[in-house]
């Protein structure tokens, strides 16, 4: 029986939307007050979820203290408590959208998903960001 | 990389839940206390997900003002502060169930989409409507 | 000891805000978009807290299936899927905003309290009307 | 048109992680407090996908009325208010994680699915588990 | 200026509702199916008021780590995945409530307050129990 | 009769908690990683609650549309999007807890409601400022 598990993380950080390749113009009617030259910050909520085979001894699908030190490394240790633009490499020349927040948050994750299950089971299914109560992002093996 | 966006509107509004091809009985046995003569009305919540590729210079799926401007001319304008049954015409012959709404807000959006967009990116992937904390209504494409 | 017990109840009903004693121009003033002709409505929840000595027997401040009956009577059948404005009498002269219907509901419900406690322990201590996430009334004994 | 509708449930329930195959130590390594003697216990909620056509006639793509009788009999009767290890037969044998606990409700509920519309439409999309504001199971039609 | 800081804190643990003074009829009567031999569970929230002035240095009313140490002595450790009524030994005589669990995590927590405050500021203002989202009981200085 | 209301608001913005009066090392003690170099963010609501006698011609405490516009101009205009530390002059020396936070908005609400209403009728009755999902810090009319 294959089953879907998430399971939610909580980190706050700061983050400015200012792209380099637009003009100061461009980047205030694209980002409208998100472009405030000081920043702001969220609340940030991630979700992962894996997806596999129930093992028959423990009933689970993955290790819940695996899981959370896969979190604590690749998410909440460089994000939490974190100014994105300043303290993640990536975001100096990424913007920290919502969207870009998830690829990168999935992208470590299946680095080092990959170096601890090597391809085999259980598989990250989806990453989830919800940056504020309207505002959710998804990334889902689409490709 | 593909990514899905989600982003939640909120509306309050008026219905009443009877079908003109049932009789009384049969509309309150489908209905329950729905079916009250006057209407009652709930606090709706509308979440749109949009898929496509990120913006490699915004590091957006979608422009957050244009997804916000057709929600407005397509769901809040005709449906806030409405009585669905007496204001929404499509309402006048349909009953207006989570499952109706759900669709209807699927048709209005999906035609101003395809006018705006084309048929390129992004897509709307999903329309999804919270009519309370237990009844929630997915529109997919399923179709 | 003298602790408080709140507990939460649902329902959906629909209203209008508009009063006879102003023109048409001060009720959409006053009421804006509530003040739309044919109404609208709400996910609306009630919070009753009693406040008394905790039963030394049954650990309780009030018998729940006691507080139930009298959130039912008075609160719920009185208003679940109802239209406030035509089927409540009272809201037939005052406008059904978020206080006038704390204060009804406060004055059935205290009226029905003093018929079954006469005035004895446990007190009636508050009453809170949550008509949206972003608006909620309190009725407390200030008087 | 094919929609998805989704109606919660809550029940109250106590646990105990612990599985007869493992040893002690094994148990306080997988389990964590979790595995503690006496046990503990969760606010439950489940998420019931139904997916079909709307009917055009009633607005619904279920009955309501027979979706929570279906989860009352399959459901909230066999685990509300209950020990899922000394009450539940197949927790006698099975650890109640939330894996298996949503395998099991999703095993119960396709049982009666098939009694109730042999095959037919509406199906069953989606049972989901949510234990705590931060664990869900979800059993999908992967299968 | 005095301020009130609230903050949160959450546990899992199962309990029976059972009072040894009554006959099984009158248990079943008075606490429903709360009275189950075999108990239940809740994710219960523990949210405590503590108010003082603001410090001048610091900002803070409280020194959060020494309330979070407070909180872990006093509440987290007996309760967090604990069977209430096998583990915690006043509820041996005294029926696990909502109520009783308060007035227990009030008289605990106000001793300990005692010993690290000495009488002076911050006051320990409030303790608040929510069982379920419905039942919530409130601890506060009316005494 | 005398009622609250109670109206929420929200914003986003990003702080450093540091002050200037500690050594670096009583800084990290006493704010942890909150004290980190870069700041970070959160999504903060404010919860107003006005006190006063219920207007017998529009049901109304407050004139929602005043209540509002105090709202944006003392509270969502000097904070939305800001970096707290950067852009709020009084937190250059004032350190941004949640607790100043609190003390600042209602010190700047209470001296536009005094402007407004000049020591009349409705009564700013609370000011509450929810930083996280656990932290809550209530300016109450305590003095």
């Amino acid at each position: 029986m294959t089953v879907r598990l998430s399971r939610r993380y909580e980190f706050f950080a700061s983050h400015r939307l200012h792209s380099a390749s637009l003009t100061d113009e461009q980047n205030r009617e694209v980002y409208g007050k998100c472009n405030n030259l000081h920043g702001h910050g969220h609340n940030y909520e991630v979700e992962l979820t894996v997806r596999g085979e129930v093992d028959p001894v423990t009933g689970c699908v993955v290790e819940l203290a695996l899981l959370d030190r896969l979190a604590e490394e690749q998410i909440l240790a460089p994000f939490r408590y974190r100014n994105l633009n300043e303290e993640a490499p990536v975001f100096r020349t990424v913007v920290p959208t919502t969207e870009n927040l998830g690829v990168e948050i999935d992208r470590r994750l299946r680095a080092a998903w990959e170096r601890t299950f090597a391809g085999g089971e259980p598989r990250l299914d989806k990453v989830r960001i919800r940056e504020t109560d309207r505002n959710i992002c998804e990334i889902a093996q689409i490709r």
